[in-house]
């Protein structure tokens, strides 16, 4: 009897390939190539699975996506809205090595969608969605109390997605501490959180 | 009498084409030849003032910072401390054709300094200046009565600087508007000013 070959296994081993070309050198060096011998497979068999550049980034792209959902849930069941989101935040940073293999390959591929519509739309499909999902948790921690009553909630998941991301050069460069960064994003949320004393609560 | 030649500005004239091509094809891509042709010059002329690419980056990285300097001691004076703040995180954003230039090739700068622990050091050297000069606003800021006193300055120097450089991207990709960006950033100084209702404050 043959062997079962399992395509989805190969497939993936060749897009986190693509990841780890990019998070080094960038999506512009992430050539059929490059990609074959970082996955320790021939030119031929990417070639058989992807009949493009394009279509080899798109589906590295897919599984950036899945790595972040992953991380996401494998946060600790949040026990109230506030942990939900941070779990969110957290997982934009690079706080280890798979963070930073997914930080620097999801800046490769920011790169590339500046010159790529087809790139960008995806891009901006999942910032809305994450936006959302923020706004959406705030709100029920306003109805609930959890939260100030008085937030533009829109606004304040835009705020704490762009602390996120605007801390991530930081902790790439190891500018700024693991611990400084948790540190900011508590205060953040703090910030945000009903409670007798709003500035005790932003300590 | 042989016409005089200014060499500064020759420099400058290939410094500037350097920081055009970084912006739309990223550091890789400037080559002595790539930025000779960008700056409608012969490679000879590039070579003759630039030993190396290495010294041709490093003087285009002077020139963004050159640029960043400018465009903050534009700003109109700022009348209070929180004003002064204002102009240094504004100056961090793509709201112009020039900021956008700026904003994409100080990515391209970030993406090389990566690799390279020369540019890195000085990209450390000159974010330090930022996060002391913010965090000294704000300390100045604290003992006039204008910001709340209860203020860890110099996290929230590291906070509010985030928060611009997160908001880049959406900027570029247009995900944002102008106008919500400068709510955000407006809306996070308010909240660190001291006022009778900190909420309202941070409206």
């Amino acid at each position: 009897m043959p062997r079962q070959v399992d395509h989805d296994e190969r497939r993936r081993l060749i897009g986190e390939a693509v990841l780890r070309v990019a998070a080094e050198r960038g999506l512009e060096a992430a050539s059929m190539r490059e990609v074959a011998t970082e996955a320790g497979v021939s030119v031929g068999l990417v070639q058989h699975y992807f009949a493009s550049k394009d279509a080899l980034v798109l589906f590295a792209t897919g599984l950036l996506r899945e790595r972040f959902e992953r991380r996401v849930a494998s946060a600790a069941a949040p026990s109230t809205q506030f942990d939900g989101i941070r779990a969110v935040l957290l997982a934009f940073l690079p706080l280890d090595g798979a963070g930073r293999l997914e930080a620097l390959s999801g800046m490769a591929v920011f790169i590339r969608a500046l010159n790529d519509p087809g790139l960008a739309g995806r891009y901006r499909y999942g910032r809305e969605r994450i936006v959302a999902a923020v706004t959406e948790r705030l709100d029920t921690a306003v109805a609930a109390g959890e939260a100030r009553e008085d937030l533009d909630t829109e606004l304040e998941a835009h705020a704490l997605l762009a602390v996120v991301g605007g801390l991530v050069p930081d902790l790439l460069f190891g500018h700024l501490s693991s611990e400084r960064a948790l540190r900011i994003v508590d205060h953040r949320l703090g910030a945000l959180s009903a409670g007798p004393d709003v500035s005790m609560a932003a300590r």
